[in-house]
Protein backbone atom coordinates (compact mmCIF):
# COMPACT_ATOMS: atom_id res chain seq x y z
CA UNK A 1 0.00 0.00 0.00
CA UNK A 2 1.47 3.73 -1.10
CA UNK A 3 1.60 6.82 0.87
CA UNK A 4 -1.57 7.86 -1.47
CA UNK A 5 -3.54 4.74 -1.05
CA UNK A 6 -3.82 5.15 3.22
CA UNK A 7 -4.75 8.37 2.75
CA UNK A 8 -7.62 7.71 1.06
CA UNK A 9 -8.71 4.72 3.58
CA UNK A 10 -8.15 7.15 6.54
CA UNK A 11 -10.25 9.80 4.13
CA UNK A 12 -12.82 6.65 3.59
CA UNK A 13 -13.18 5.45 7.34
CA UNK A 14 -13.06 9.01 8.60
CA UNK A 15 -10.76 7.73 10.92
CA UNK A 16 -6.86 6.80 11.32
CA UNK A 17 -6.99 4.05 13.98
CA UNK A 18 -4.54 1.47 14.13
CA UNK A 19 -5.59 -1.02 16.45
CA UNK A 20 -3.34 -3.19 18.69
CA UNK A 21 -3.89 -6.65 18.39
CA UNK A 22 -1.56 -7.39 21.95
CA UNK A 23 -3.92 -10.38 22.74
CA UNK A 24 -3.25 -12.13 25.98
CA UNK A 25 -4.13 -15.68 26.50
CA UNK A 26 -4.40 -14.48 30.71
CA UNK A 27 -6.98 -11.52 29.18
CA UNK A 28 -8.85 -13.18 26.91
CA UNK A 29 -12.77 -13.96 27.02
CA UNK A 30 -11.78 -17.42 28.93
CA UNK A 31 -14.84 -19.13 26.86
CA UNK A 32 -12.70 -18.71 24.02
CA UNK A 33 -9.99 -20.77 25.43
CA UNK A 34 -11.56 -24.21 24.60
CA UNK A 35 -11.48 -23.04 20.87
CA UNK A 36 -8.43 -24.73 18.71
CA UNK A 37 -6.96 -21.55 18.31
CA UNK A 38 -7.84 -19.10 21.30
CA UNK A 39 -5.64 -16.23 19.66
CA UNK A 40 -7.10 -16.31 16.65
CA UNK A 41 -10.27 -16.96 17.21
CA UNK A 42 -10.57 -13.54 19.08
CA UNK A 43 -8.51 -11.93 16.99
CA UNK A 44 -11.17 -12.56 14.20
CA UNK A 45 -14.27 -11.72 15.77
CA UNK A 46 -12.08 -7.95 16.71
CA UNK A 47 -10.92 -7.72 13.63
CA UNK A 48 -15.21 -8.33 12.02
CA UNK A 49 -16.58 -6.29 14.30
CA UNK A 50 -14.04 -3.46 14.05
CA UNK A 51 -12.95 -3.36 10.47
CA UNK A 52 -14.86 -0.30 9.39
CA UNK A 53 -13.78 1.83 12.15
CA UNK A 54 -9.53 1.17 11.82
CA UNK A 55 -7.45 1.95 9.20
CA UNK A 56 -4.39 -0.27 10.63
CA UNK A 57 -4.20 -3.33 12.90
CA UNK A 58 -0.82 -4.34 14.37
CA UNK A 59 -0.13 -7.80 15.88
CA UNK A 60 2.67 -7.28 18.72
CA UNK A 61 5.24 -10.19 18.53
CA UNK A 62 5.42 -10.84 21.89
CA UNK A 63 2.29 -11.72 22.38
CA UNK A 64 2.38 -14.39 20.12
CA UNK A 65 5.93 -15.55 20.26
CA UNK A 66 5.06 -15.84 24.10
CA UNK A 67 3.16 -19.63 22.54
CA UNK A 68 6.25 -20.11 20.58
CA UNK A 69 5.24 -21.73 17.12
CA UNK A 70 2.15 -22.33 17.97
CA UNK A 71 1.64 -18.58 18.28
CA UNK A 72 3.24 -17.58 15.13
CA UNK A 73 0.62 -19.97 13.73
CA UNK A 74 -2.06 -17.45 15.97
CA UNK A 75 -0.16 -15.03 14.04
CA UNK A 76 0.31 -16.34 10.42
CA UNK A 77 -3.32 -17.03 10.65
CA UNK A 78 -4.35 -13.36 11.45
CA UNK A 79 -1.98 -11.90 9.06
CA UNK A 80 -3.92 -14.39 5.89
CA UNK A 81 -7.37 -13.45 7.53
CA UNK A 82 -6.36 -9.48 7.31
CA UNK A 83 -5.30 -10.09 3.91
CA UNK A 84 -7.95 -11.83 2.57
CA UNK A 85 -11.04 -10.46 3.90
CA UNK A 86 -9.87 -6.92 4.54
CA UNK A 87 -7.23 -6.34 1.89
CA UNK A 88 -7.66 -2.64 2.22
CA UNK A 89 -6.62 -2.71 5.87
CA UNK A 90 -2.66 -1.65 6.74
CA UNK A 91 -0.69 -4.14 9.15
CA UNK A 92 1.72 -3.38 10.97
CA UNK A 93 3.86 -6.29 12.44
CA UNK A 94 5.08 -4.58 15.78
CA UNK A 95 8.32 -6.82 16.10
CA UNK A 96 10.90 -4.01 16.34
CA UNK A 97 13.47 -6.08 14.81
CA UNK A 98 17.02 -4.77 13.47
CA UNK A 99 20.07 -6.67 13.03
CA UNK A 100 23.40 -6.62 10.86
CA UNK A 101 22.30 -6.49 6.79
CA UNK A 102 22.08 -10.42 5.68
CA UNK A 103 19.77 -10.81 8.72
CA UNK A 104 17.86 -8.08 8.73
CA UNK A 105 16.65 -9.31 4.95
CA UNK A 106 15.30 -12.65 6.48
CA UNK A 107 13.53 -10.54 8.89
CA UNK A 108 11.98 -8.64 6.16
CA UNK A 109 11.26 -11.68 3.80
CA UNK A 110 9.75 -13.54 7.59
CA UNK A 111 6.90 -10.65 7.63
CA UNK A 112 6.86 -8.98 3.94
CA UNK A 113 6.82 -11.81 2.25
CA UNK A 114 5.92 -14.96 3.79
CA UNK A 115 2.95 -12.89 5.72
CA UNK A 116 2.01 -10.02 3.63
CA UNK A 117 2.94 -7.38 6.36
CA UNK A 118 2.90 -4.14 5.02
CA UNK A 119 4.97 -2.59 7.63
CA UNK A 120 7.49 -3.85 10.25
CA UNK A 121 8.62 -2.06 13.20
CA UNK A 122 12.29 -1.39 13.54
CA UNK A 123 14.66 -0.38 15.95
CA UNK A 124 17.46 2.22 14.81
CA UNK A 125 20.23 1.17 17.35
CA UNK A 126 22.33 -0.53 14.18
CA UNK A 127 22.04 2.10 12.43
CA UNK A 128 21.57 2.02 8.45
CA UNK A 129 22.77 -1.03 7.23
CA UNK A 130 20.09 -2.61 9.73
CA UNK A 131 17.03 -0.73 8.31
CA UNK A 132 17.70 -0.56 4.38
CA UNK A 133 17.08 -4.47 4.08
CA UNK A 134 13.39 -3.68 4.90
CA UNK A 135 13.09 -0.59 2.50
CA UNK A 136 13.92 -2.78 -0.33
CA UNK A 137 10.54 -4.06 -1.11
CA UNK A 138 7.86 -2.32 -2.95
CA UNK A 139 4.90 -0.53 -1.58
CA UNK A 140 6.33 -2.26 2.06
CA UNK A 141 6.90 0.23 4.84
CA UNK A 142 9.55 0.57 8.02
CA UNK A 143 8.38 1.98 11.22
CA UNK A 144 11.84 3.35 12.92
CA UNK A 145 11.28 4.20 16.77
CA UNK A 146 12.43 7.16 16.83
CA UNK A 147 10.55 8.45 20.40
CA UNK A 148 9.02 5.64 22.31
CA UNK A 149 5.79 6.25 24.86
CA UNK A 150 7.50 4.30 27.91
CA UNK A 151 9.29 6.29 30.88
CA UNK A 152 12.82 4.36 29.19
CA UNK A 153 12.79 6.74 26.79
CA UNK A 154 14.32 8.80 29.05
CA UNK A 155 17.17 6.66 29.59
CA UNK A 156 19.38 7.25 26.05
CA UNK A 157 16.61 8.82 23.41
CA UNK A 158 16.94 12.71 24.65
CA UNK A 159 21.01 12.78 25.04
CA UNK A 160 21.83 15.67 23.36
CA UNK A 161 24.80 15.16 20.47
CA UNK A 162 27.60 17.65 21.17
CA UNK A 163 28.26 18.10 17.59
CA UNK A 164 24.89 18.79 16.18
CA UNK A 165 22.84 19.87 19.64
CA UNK A 166 20.46 17.31 18.03
CA UNK A 167 18.89 14.67 20.90
CA UNK A 168 18.72 11.26 20.15
CA UNK A 169 15.71 10.84 19.14
CA UNK A 170 16.54 13.89 16.45
CA UNK A 171 19.32 12.15 15.44
CA UNK A 172 17.34 8.84 14.86
CA UNK A 173 14.89 11.30 12.83
CA UNK A 174 17.38 13.84 10.37
CA UNK A 175 19.94 10.19 9.48
CA UNK A 176 17.31 7.60 8.80
CA UNK A 177 14.82 10.41 6.84
CA UNK A 178 17.60 10.09 3.78
CA UNK A 179 17.45 6.46 3.95
CA UNK A 180 14.26 6.03 2.44
CA UNK A 181 11.19 8.19 1.65
CA UNK A 182 7.80 8.87 2.68
CA UNK A 183 6.72 5.84 0.80
CA UNK A 184 8.14 3.60 2.36
CA UNK A 185 9.18 4.77 6.57
CA UNK A 186 7.17 5.98 9.27
CA UNK A 187 8.24 6.42 12.89
CA UNK A 188 7.09 5.40 16.21
CA UNK A 189 6.02 8.30 18.17
CA UNK A 190 4.39 8.02 21.68
CA UNK A 191 1.52 10.07 22.71
CA UNK A 192 2.88 10.48 26.20
CA UNK A 193 5.08 12.57 24.34
CA UNK A 194 2.70 14.82 22.52
CA UNK A 195 4.41 17.94 23.14
CA UNK A 196 7.08 16.73 20.92
CA UNK A 197 5.27 15.88 17.68
CA UNK A 198 5.62 19.95 16.84
CA UNK A 199 9.02 19.65 16.80
CA UNK A 200 9.27 16.78 15.23
CA UNK A 201 6.86 17.64 12.75
CA UNK A 202 9.60 20.33 11.21
CA UNK A 203 11.99 17.43 11.08
CA UNK A 204 9.68 15.08 9.10
CA UNK A 205 6.94 17.16 8.07
CA UNK A 206 5.77 14.60 5.55
CA UNK A 207 6.04 11.29 7.10
CA UNK A 208 3.67 9.31 8.41
CA UNK A 209 4.07 8.74 12.58
CA UNK A 210 2.50 5.62 14.27
CA UNK A 211 1.49 6.85 17.83
CA UNK A 212 1.54 4.43 20.28
CA UNK A 213 0.04 5.59 24.31
CA UNK A 214 -3.64 7.00 23.70
CA UNK A 215 -5.86 5.52 26.49
CA UNK A 216 -4.38 2.88 28.68
CA UNK A 217 -0.92 4.78 28.79
CA UNK A 218 -2.16 8.40 29.35
CA UNK A 219 -1.41 9.78 25.75
CA UNK A 220 -4.22 12.89 24.21
CA UNK A 221 -5.64 12.35 20.99
CA UNK A 222 -6.95 15.49 20.78
CA UNK A 223 -2.94 16.83 21.68
CA UNK A 224 -1.58 14.09 19.00
CA UNK A 225 -4.00 15.52 16.41
CA UNK A 226 -3.16 18.81 17.54
CA UNK A 227 0.43 18.74 17.01
CA UNK A 228 1.53 15.82 14.96
CA UNK A 229 -2.08 16.08 11.83
CA UNK A 230 -0.38 16.79 8.33
CA UNK A 231 -2.06 17.32 5.00
CA UNK A 232 -2.38 13.76 4.09
CA UNK A 233 -3.19 12.97 8.18
CA UNK A 234 0.23 11.50 8.54
CA UNK A 235 -1.05 10.20 11.91
CA UNK A 236 -1.58 6.44 12.99
CA UNK A 237 -2.73 6.60 16.26
CA UNK A 238 -2.98 2.88 17.94
CA UNK A 239 -5.26 1.72 20.70
CA UNK A 240 -5.02 -1.89 21.83
CA UNK A 241 -5.65 -2.57 25.27
CA UNK A 242 -8.80 0.13 25.66
CA UNK A 243 -10.34 -1.66 22.25
CA UNK A 244 -9.52 -5.32 22.65
CA UNK A 245 -10.66 -5.75 26.49
CA UNK A 246 -13.43 -3.55 26.41
CA UNK A 247 -15.21 -6.98 28.11
CA UNK A 248 -14.11 -9.64 29.46
CA UNK A 249 -17.22 -11.34 28.87
CA UNK A 250 -19.19 -13.20 25.81
CA UNK A 251 -19.85 -9.56 24.51
CA UNK A 252 -16.28 -8.09 23.84
CA UNK A 253 -16.34 -8.01 20.40
CA UNK A 254 -19.50 -5.63 20.22
CA UNK A 255 -17.88 -3.89 23.23
CA UNK A 256 -14.48 -3.88 20.99
CA UNK A 257 -16.65 -2.06 18.49
CA UNK A 258 -18.00 0.36 21.13
CA UNK A 259 -14.69 1.40 22.16
CA UNK A 260 -13.40 1.68 18.51
CA UNK A 261 -16.53 3.85 17.40
CA UNK A 262 -15.90 6.18 20.30
CA UNK A 263 -12.25 6.80 19.32
CA UNK A 264 -13.22 6.78 15.30
CA UNK A 265 -15.83 9.78 16.14
CA UNK A 266 -13.32 11.62 17.86
CA UNK A 267 -10.83 11.15 14.80
CA UNK A 268 -13.97 12.14 12.39
CA UNK A 269 -14.43 15.80 13.99
CA UNK A 270 -10.23 16.26 14.10
CA UNK A 271 -10.01 15.19 10.25
CA UNK A 272 -12.93 17.71 9.74
CA UNK A 273 -11.67 20.50 12.17
CA UNK A 274 -8.53 20.06 9.94
CA UNK A 275 -10.36 20.02 6.52
CA UNK A 276 -9.35 16.86 5.45
CA UNK A 277 -12.92 15.35 4.90
CA UNK B 1 23.60 -20.90 34.33
CA UNK B 2 25.85 -18.21 36.77
CA UNK B 3 29.14 -16.57 35.94
CA UNK B 4 31.37 -19.03 37.75
CA UNK B 5 29.71 -22.00 36.31
CA UNK B 6 30.47 -20.72 33.12
CA UNK B 7 33.83 -20.13 33.55
CA UNK B 8 34.37 -23.52 34.94
CA UNK B 9 32.98 -24.69 31.61
CA UNK B 10 35.83 -22.52 29.62
CA UNK B 11 38.44 -23.65 31.64
CA UNK B 12 37.13 -27.68 31.19
CA UNK B 13 36.74 -26.98 27.61
CA UNK B 14 40.00 -24.68 26.80
CA UNK B 15 37.61 -22.59 25.06
CA UNK B 16 35.59 -19.39 24.91
CA UNK B 17 33.83 -20.17 21.50
CA UNK B 18 29.98 -18.93 20.98
CA UNK B 19 28.73 -20.96 17.36
CA UNK B 20 26.56 -18.99 15.78
CA UNK B 21 23.72 -21.26 14.38
CA UNK B 22 22.49 -19.15 11.32
CA UNK B 23 21.08 -21.98 9.84
CA UNK B 24 19.92 -20.76 5.93
CA UNK B 25 18.30 -23.40 4.29
CA UNK B 26 20.02 -22.20 0.73
CA UNK B 27 23.63 -22.72 2.88
CA UNK B 28 23.18 -25.92 4.49
CA UNK B 29 23.92 -28.85 2.24
CA UNK B 30 21.89 -29.74 0.05
CA UNK B 31 21.24 -33.53 1.14
CA UNK B 32 19.32 -32.38 4.63
CA UNK B 33 16.34 -30.98 2.45
CA UNK B 34 14.77 -34.37 1.94
CA UNK B 35 14.78 -34.84 5.68
CA UNK B 36 11.30 -33.39 7.51
CA UNK B 37 13.34 -30.64 9.57
CA UNK B 38 16.13 -29.44 7.44
CA UNK B 39 17.10 -26.40 10.45
CA UNK B 40 16.94 -29.19 13.23
CA UNK B 41 18.53 -31.95 11.24
CA UNK B 42 21.47 -29.64 10.55
CA UNK B 43 21.87 -28.12 13.74
CA UNK B 44 21.81 -31.35 15.22
CA UNK B 45 24.65 -32.79 13.37
CA UNK B 46 26.45 -29.49 14.17
CA UNK B 47 26.33 -29.40 17.80
CA UNK B 48 26.89 -32.91 18.06
CA UNK B 49 30.33 -33.02 15.90
CA UNK B 50 31.62 -29.59 17.98
CA UNK B 51 30.15 -29.80 21.53
CA UNK B 52 33.15 -30.21 23.19
CA UNK B 53 34.72 -27.46 21.81
CA UNK B 54 32.11 -24.70 22.39
CA UNK B 55 31.07 -23.10 25.44
CA UNK B 56 28.33 -21.65 23.76
CA UNK B 57 25.36 -21.72 20.78
CA UNK B 58 23.53 -18.61 19.57
CA UNK B 59 20.60 -19.44 17.02
CA UNK B 60 19.98 -16.06 15.41
CA UNK B 61 16.17 -15.79 15.24
CA UNK B 62 16.44 -14.38 11.99
CA UNK B 63 17.23 -17.41 10.46
CA UNK B 64 14.28 -19.28 12.22
CA UNK B 65 11.08 -16.82 11.59
CA UNK B 66 12.21 -16.65 8.01
CA UNK B 67 10.32 -19.58 8.02
CA UNK B 68 7.85 -19.29 10.05
CA UNK B 69 5.97 -20.97 12.47
CA UNK B 70 7.83 -23.74 11.31
CA UNK B 71 11.28 -22.46 12.18
CA UNK B 72 10.04 -21.38 15.19
CA UNK B 73 9.40 -25.54 15.45
CA UNK B 74 13.42 -26.28 14.46
CA UNK B 75 14.34 -23.13 16.60
CA UNK B 76 12.63 -25.26 19.98
CA UNK B 77 13.44 -28.40 18.48
CA UNK B 78 17.06 -27.29 18.75
CA UNK B 79 17.42 -25.54 22.10
CA UNK B 80 15.28 -28.57 23.30
CA UNK B 81 18.28 -31.19 22.04
CA UNK B 82 21.03 -28.27 23.50
CA UNK B 83 19.56 -28.93 27.22
CA UNK B 84 18.82 -31.81 27.23
CA UNK B 85 21.94 -33.82 25.72
CA UNK B 86 24.38 -30.75 26.86
CA UNK B 87 22.91 -29.29 29.65
CA UNK B 88 26.45 -27.84 30.41
CA UNK B 89 26.35 -25.67 27.66
CA UNK B 90 24.88 -21.97 27.62
CA UNK B 91 22.81 -20.86 25.04
CA UNK B 92 21.85 -17.46 23.76
CA UNK B 93 18.65 -16.72 21.35
CA UNK B 94 19.78 -13.82 19.26
CA UNK B 95 16.74 -11.79 18.54
CA UNK B 96 17.81 -8.42 19.54
CA UNK B 97 14.14 -7.76 21.31
CA UNK B 98 13.15 -4.80 23.60
CA UNK B 99 10.04 -3.40 24.13
CA UNK B 100 7.38 -1.58 26.83
CA UNK B 101 7.96 -3.21 30.40
CA UNK B 102 4.84 -5.99 30.07
CA UNK B 103 5.85 -6.88 26.12
CA UNK B 104 9.26 -7.66 27.55
CA UNK B 105 8.24 -9.44 29.58
CA UNK B 106 6.46 -11.77 26.91
CA UNK B 107 9.19 -12.08 24.90
CA UNK B 108 11.26 -12.95 28.27
CA UNK B 109 8.61 -15.80 29.13
CA UNK B 110 9.20 -17.12 25.81
CA UNK B 111 13.43 -17.78 25.55
CA UNK B 112 13.61 -18.65 29.17
CA UNK B 113 10.45 -20.28 30.24
CA UNK B 114 8.87 -22.01 27.13
CA UNK B 115 12.97 -22.42 25.54
CA UNK B 116 14.91 -22.71 28.30
CA UNK B 117 17.57 -20.35 26.76
CA UNK B 118 19.97 -19.12 28.85
CA UNK B 119 20.36 -15.37 27.37
CA UNK B 120 18.68 -12.82 25.11
CA UNK B 121 20.28 -10.19 23.27
CA UNK B 122 18.30 -7.45 23.68
CA UNK B 123 18.66 -3.71 22.16
CA UNK B 124 18.78 -0.69 24.77
CA UNK B 125 17.25 1.93 22.61
CA UNK B 126 14.01 1.70 24.43
CA UNK B 127 15.61 2.09 28.61
CA UNK B 128 15.76 0.46 31.06
CA UNK B 129 11.91 -0.53 31.53
CA UNK B 130 12.72 -2.32 28.43
CA UNK B 131 15.55 -4.43 29.96
CA UNK B 132 14.55 -5.22 33.08
CA UNK B 133 11.44 -7.67 32.52
CA UNK B 134 14.46 -9.77 31.43
CA UNK B 135 16.77 -9.17 34.41
CA UNK B 136 14.02 -10.50 36.97
CA UNK B 137 14.65 -14.43 36.28
CA UNK B 138 17.01 -16.54 38.35
CA UNK B 139 20.18 -17.58 36.02
CA UNK B 140 19.13 -16.12 33.02
CA UNK B 141 21.20 -13.30 30.88
CA UNK B 142 20.58 -10.56 29.25
CA UNK B 143 23.00 -9.74 26.32
CA UNK B 144 22.78 -5.32 25.68
CA UNK B 145 23.79 -4.62 22.55
CA UNK B 146 26.46 -1.92 23.33
CA UNK B 147 28.70 -1.35 19.85
CA UNK B 148 28.00 -3.98 17.47
CA UNK B 149 30.29 -5.23 14.70
CA UNK B 150 28.30 -3.47 11.34
CA UNK B 151 28.64 -0.43 9.66
CA UNK B 152 25.97 1.36 10.96
CA UNK B 153 27.43 1.00 14.19
CA UNK B 154 28.66 4.53 12.97
CA UNK B 155 25.46 5.87 12.48
CA UNK B 156 23.90 6.52 16.52
CA UNK B 157 26.36 4.30 18.52
CA UNK B 158 29.13 6.88 18.50
CA UNK B 159 27.23 10.06 18.84
CA UNK B 160 28.83 11.94 22.05
CA UNK B 161 26.76 13.17 24.82
CA UNK B 162 27.62 16.78 25.38
CA UNK B 163 27.03 16.68 29.25
CA UNK B 164 29.13 13.28 30.33
CA UNK B 165 31.60 13.43 27.39
CA UNK B 166 30.44 9.70 26.65
CA UNK B 167 29.45 8.35 22.81
CA UNK B 168 26.40 6.93 23.09
CA UNK B 169 27.38 3.23 23.16
CA UNK B 170 29.44 4.42 26.73
CA UNK B 171 26.56 5.71 27.88
CA UNK B 172 24.65 2.53 27.43
CA UNK B 173 27.41 0.87 29.39
CA UNK B 174 27.49 3.26 31.54
CA UNK B 175 23.93 3.72 32.65
CA UNK B 176 22.73 -0.20 31.97
CA UNK B 177 25.39 -1.69 34.33
CA UNK B 178 23.41 -0.58 37.15
CA UNK B 179 20.03 -1.83 36.34
CA UNK B 180 21.82 -5.75 36.67
CA UNK B 181 24.62 -7.23 37.65
CA UNK B 182 27.92 -9.62 36.13
CA UNK B 183 25.85 -12.14 36.97
CA UNK B 184 22.99 -11.29 34.75
CA UNK B 185 23.92 -8.76 31.82
CA UNK B 186 26.45 -9.26 29.47
CA UNK B 187 27.52 -7.05 25.90
CA UNK B 188 28.11 -7.41 22.93
CA UNK B 189 31.39 -5.57 21.54
CA UNK B 190 31.62 -6.20 18.10
CA UNK B 191 35.43 -7.66 17.26
CA UNK B 192 35.40 -5.36 13.96
CA UNK B 193 36.07 -2.84 16.79
CA UNK B 194 38.51 -4.60 18.87
CA UNK B 195 40.62 -1.99 19.57
CA UNK B 196 37.62 -0.38 21.49
CA UNK B 197 37.53 -3.20 23.89
CA UNK B 198 40.27 -1.76 26.08
CA UNK B 199 38.29 1.20 26.61
CA UNK B 200 35.32 -1.17 27.75
CA UNK B 201 37.26 -2.88 29.73
CA UNK B 202 37.79 0.03 31.82
CA UNK B 203 33.79 0.67 32.01
CA UNK B 204 32.41 -3.15 32.49
CA UNK B 205 36.01 -4.93 33.99
CA UNK B 206 33.69 -8.24 35.18
CA UNK B 207 31.20 -8.38 32.73
CA UNK B 208 31.22 -11.09 30.08
CA UNK B 209 30.85 -9.63 26.31
CA UNK B 210 29.61 -11.76 23.96
CA UNK B 211 31.90 -10.96 20.34
CA UNK B 212 30.65 -11.82 17.27
CA UNK B 213 32.53 -10.74 13.44
CA UNK B 214 35.49 -13.02 14.25
CA UNK B 215 36.13 -14.54 10.84
CA UNK B 216 33.89 -13.63 7.54
CA UNK B 217 33.65 -10.12 9.63
CA UNK B 218 37.20 -9.86 9.52
CA UNK B 219 38.07 -9.64 13.55
CA UNK B 220 40.89 -10.90 15.02
CA UNK B 221 40.53 -13.36 17.81
CA UNK B 222 44.02 -12.54 19.34
CA UNK B 223 42.87 -8.74 19.13
CA UNK B 224 39.66 -9.31 21.29
CA UNK B 225 41.59 -11.54 23.50
CA UNK B 226 44.30 -8.99 24.42
CA UNK B 227 42.33 -6.25 24.80
CA UNK B 228 39.33 -7.89 26.47
CA UNK B 229 40.27 -10.31 29.04
CA UNK B 230 39.63 -10.53 31.69
CA UNK B 231 40.66 -13.16 34.96
CA UNK B 232 37.22 -14.95 34.67
CA UNK B 233 37.85 -14.68 30.49
CA UNK B 234 34.92 -12.58 30.08
CA UNK B 235 34.26 -13.17 26.84
CA UNK B 236 32.62 -15.54 24.13
CA UNK B 237 33.62 -15.31 20.66
CA UNK B 238 31.20 -16.13 18.45
CA UNK B 239 31.72 -17.20 14.93
CA UNK B 240 29.15 -18.28 12.76
CA UNK B 241 29.68 -18.99 8.67
CA UNK B 242 33.26 -20.00 9.23
CA UNK B 243 32.25 -23.04 10.98
CA UNK B 244 28.55 -24.48 10.29
CA UNK B 245 29.47 -23.73 6.59
CA UNK B 246 33.00 -25.20 6.85
CA UNK B 247 32.05 -27.52 3.80
CA UNK B 248 28.94 -27.70 1.52
CA UNK B 249 28.53 -31.58 1.28
CA UNK B 250 27.73 -34.30 3.40
CA UNK B 251 31.10 -34.04 5.59
CA UNK B 252 29.83 -30.91 6.64
CA UNK B 253 29.61 -31.84 10.53
CA UNK B 254 33.26 -32.70 10.08
CA UNK B 255 34.38 -29.79 8.52
CA UNK B 256 32.58 -28.09 11.10
CA UNK B 257 34.11 -29.66 13.85
CA UNK B 258 38.00 -28.86 12.21
CA UNK B 259 37.26 -25.01 11.86
CA UNK B 260 36.09 -25.24 15.68
CA UNK B 261 39.10 -27.15 16.71
CA UNK B 262 40.90 -24.50 14.83
CA UNK B 263 39.66 -21.80 17.03
CA UNK B 264 39.46 -23.65 19.79
CA UNK B 265 43.40 -24.55 19.62
CA UNK B 266 43.71 -20.93 19.41
CA UNK B 267 41.45 -20.02 22.58
CA UNK B 268 43.62 -22.33 24.42
CA UNK B 269 46.66 -20.94 23.60
CA UNK B 270 45.38 -17.71 24.95
CA UNK B 271 43.91 -18.52 27.85
CA UNK B 272 47.45 -20.57 28.36
CA UNK B 273 49.08 -17.38 27.88
CA UNK B 274 46.64 -15.72 30.22
CA UNK B 275 47.33 -17.69 33.19
CA UNK B 276 44.23 -19.06 32.98
CA UNK B 277 44.51 -22.79 32.41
Amino acid sequence: MNQQQLFEQIKKKQSFLCIGLDSDSKKIPQHLLKKEDPLFAFNREIIDATHDLAVAYKPNLAFYERHGSKGWLSLEKTATYLKSHYPEIFIIADAKRGDIGNTSTLYARAFFENMDFDAVTVAPYMGEDSVLPFLSFKNKWVVLLALTSNKGAFDFQFLKDEQSGNRLFESVLKISRNWGTTENMMYVVGATKAEKLKEIRNIVPDHFLLVPGVGAQGGSLKEVAGNGMNKKCGLLVNSSRGIIYASPDTDFAGKAREAARSLQTEMKELLNHAGLI
